[in-house]
Protein backbone atom coordinates (compact mmCIF):
# COMPACT_ATOMS: atom_id res chain seq x y z
CA UNK A 1 0.00 0.00 0.00
CA UNK A 2 1.61 3.08 -1.17
CA UNK A 3 0.68 6.82 1.24
CA UNK A 4 1.18 9.80 -0.60
CA UNK A 5 0.75 13.35 0.89
CA UNK A 6 -0.46 16.32 -1.01
CA UNK A 7 0.25 19.86 0.21
CA UNK A 8 -1.94 22.81 -1.05
CA UNK A 9 -1.07 26.24 -0.06
CA UNK A 10 -2.91 29.43 -1.40
CA UNK A 11 -0.21 31.25 -3.83
CA UNK A 12 2.39 33.58 -1.50
CA UNK A 13 0.00 36.88 -3.44
CA UNK A 14 -3.00 35.56 -2.60
CA UNK A 15 -4.70 36.87 0.52
CA UNK A 16 -5.30 34.09 3.13
CA UNK A 17 -7.54 35.61 5.90
CA UNK A 18 -7.51 32.74 7.65
CA UNK A 19 -4.17 32.55 8.21
CA UNK A 20 -4.37 36.53 9.63
CA UNK A 21 -7.03 35.72 11.84
CA UNK A 22 -5.10 33.25 13.75
CA UNK A 23 -1.95 35.18 13.20
CA UNK A 24 -4.13 38.36 14.87
CA UNK A 25 -5.54 35.83 17.66
CA UNK A 26 -2.14 34.86 18.89
CA UNK A 27 -0.72 37.89 20.92
CA UNK A 28 -4.13 37.84 22.85
CA UNK A 29 -3.64 34.67 23.85
CA UNK A 30 -0.31 35.36 25.29
CA UNK A 31 2.13 33.98 22.25
CA UNK A 32 4.60 36.85 20.92
CA UNK A 33 6.89 37.05 17.80
CA UNK A 34 4.62 35.41 14.96
CA UNK A 35 5.28 37.26 12.33
CA UNK A 36 2.50 35.62 9.98
CA UNK A 37 0.67 32.64 9.97
CA UNK A 38 -0.87 31.01 6.53
CA UNK A 39 -3.32 28.24 6.31
CA UNK A 40 -3.89 25.59 3.95
CA UNK A 41 -4.52 21.73 3.06
CA UNK A 42 -3.02 18.20 3.45
CA UNK A 43 -4.55 14.98 2.05
CA UNK A 44 -3.22 11.57 2.73
CA UNK A 45 -3.77 9.55 0.07
CA UNK A 46 -3.68 5.77 0.11
CA UNK A 47 -3.14 3.86 -3.40
CA UNK A 48 -3.26 -0.02 -4.16
CA UNK A 49 0.64 -1.20 -5.29
CA UNK A 50 3.88 0.92 -4.30
CA UNK A 51 4.61 4.52 -4.02
CA UNK A 52 6.56 4.83 -6.85
CA UNK A 53 7.05 7.26 -10.32
CA UNK A 54 3.75 6.44 -11.49
CA UNK A 55 1.60 6.79 -8.22
CA UNK A 56 3.37 9.95 -7.43
CA UNK A 57 2.43 10.87 -11.61
CA UNK A 58 -1.31 9.65 -10.71
CA UNK A 59 -1.44 11.74 -7.44
CA UNK A 60 0.09 14.43 -9.04
CA UNK A 61 -2.74 14.30 -11.50
CA UNK A 62 -5.41 13.97 -8.96
CA UNK A 63 -4.34 17.16 -7.47
CA UNK A 64 -4.71 19.26 -10.28
CA UNK A 65 -8.25 17.61 -10.72
CA UNK A 66 -9.95 17.74 -7.55
CA UNK A 67 -7.61 18.67 -4.84
CA UNK A 68 -6.22 22.06 -5.30
CA UNK A 69 -7.38 25.24 -7.39
CA UNK A 70 -4.16 26.20 -9.64
CA UNK A 71 -4.98 29.06 -9.95
CA UNK A 72 -4.74 30.29 -6.33
CA UNK A 73 -2.92 27.31 -5.01
CA UNK A 74 0.56 25.25 -5.09
CA UNK A 75 0.59 22.36 -4.36
CA UNK A 76 3.59 19.81 -3.26
CA UNK A 77 3.41 15.64 -3.81
CA UNK A 78 5.41 13.48 -2.04
CA UNK A 79 5.13 9.99 -0.94
CA UNK A 80 4.44 9.65 2.97
CA UNK B 1 13.01 34.19 10.54
CA UNK B 2 12.04 30.62 11.62
CA UNK B 3 9.49 28.83 9.51
CA UNK B 4 7.16 26.00 11.07
CA UNK B 5 5.03 23.96 10.06
CA UNK B 6 1.74 22.29 11.88
CA UNK B 7 0.12 19.58 10.01
CA UNK B 8 -3.12 18.33 11.51
CA UNK B 9 -5.35 15.50 10.58
CA UNK B 10 -8.09 13.66 11.91
CA UNK B 11 -7.67 10.95 14.35
CA UNK B 12 -7.78 7.34 12.49
CA UNK B 13 -10.96 6.80 14.32
CA UNK B 14 -12.60 9.72 13.51
CA UNK B 15 -14.82 9.50 10.49
CA UNK B 16 -13.56 11.97 7.42
CA UNK B 17 -16.72 13.01 5.08
CA UNK B 18 -14.54 15.24 3.24
CA UNK B 19 -11.64 12.76 2.50
CA UNK B 20 -14.46 10.08 1.32
CA UNK B 21 -16.55 12.07 -0.82
CA UNK B 22 -12.75 12.60 -2.83
CA UNK B 23 -12.30 9.35 -2.22
CA UNK B 24 -15.62 8.23 -4.35
CA UNK B 25 -15.42 10.80 -6.65
CA UNK B 26 -12.04 9.68 -8.04
CA UNK B 27 -13.11 6.51 -10.06
CA UNK B 28 -15.64 8.83 -12.13
CA UNK B 29 -12.81 11.06 -12.74
CA UNK B 30 -10.53 7.87 -14.47
CA UNK B 31 -7.92 7.75 -10.92
CA UNK B 32 -8.24 3.88 -10.14
CA UNK B 33 -6.34 2.00 -7.47
CA UNK B 34 -7.05 4.71 -4.36
CA UNK B 35 -8.18 2.90 -1.49
CA UNK B 36 -8.64 6.00 0.73
CA UNK B 37 -8.19 9.96 1.03
CA UNK B 38 -7.80 11.67 4.23
CA UNK B 39 -8.52 15.12 4.66
CA UNK B 40 -6.55 17.50 7.08
CA UNK B 41 -4.76 20.97 7.60
CA UNK B 42 -1.55 22.51 7.39
CA UNK B 43 -0.62 25.39 8.70
CA UNK B 44 2.97 27.29 8.08
CA UNK B 45 3.93 30.10 11.20
CA UNK B 46 6.45 32.28 10.62
CA UNK B 47 8.48 33.47 13.89
CA UNK B 48 11.06 35.87 14.93
CA UNK B 49 14.35 34.25 15.32
CA UNK B 50 15.73 30.79 15.12
CA UNK B 51 14.08 27.56 14.26
CA UNK B 52 15.12 26.04 17.79
CA UNK B 53 13.64 23.88 20.23
CA UNK B 54 12.30 26.91 22.20
CA UNK B 55 10.39 27.96 18.71
CA UNK B 56 9.21 24.70 18.24
CA UNK B 57 7.97 24.01 21.88
CA UNK B 58 6.15 27.53 21.21
CA UNK B 59 4.39 26.16 18.14
CA UNK B 60 3.16 23.25 19.61
CA UNK B 61 1.30 25.19 21.96
CA UNK B 62 -0.22 27.22 19.45
CA UNK B 63 -1.35 24.08 17.79
CA UNK B 64 -3.11 22.76 20.88
CA UNK B 65 -4.35 25.73 22.03
CA UNK B 66 -5.23 27.09 18.03
CA UNK B 67 -5.33 25.16 15.51
CA UNK B 68 -6.19 21.77 16.61
CA UNK B 69 -9.00 20.20 18.54
CA UNK B 70 -7.09 17.00 20.30
CA UNK B 71 -9.97 15.83 21.10
CA UNK B 72 -10.65 14.78 17.43
CA UNK B 73 -7.49 15.70 16.08
CA UNK B 74 -3.45 14.79 16.00
CA UNK B 75 -0.89 17.43 14.82
CA UNK B 76 3.02 17.20 14.67
CA UNK B 77 4.83 20.27 14.18
CA UNK B 78 8.45 20.26 12.22
CA UNK B 79 11.09 23.24 11.40
CA UNK B 80 10.37 23.62 7.59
Amino acid sequence: MARVVVDVMLKPEILDPQGQAIARKLPQLGFEGVVAVRQGKRFEVELEGEADEAALKQVEKIAETLLANPVIENFEVRAL
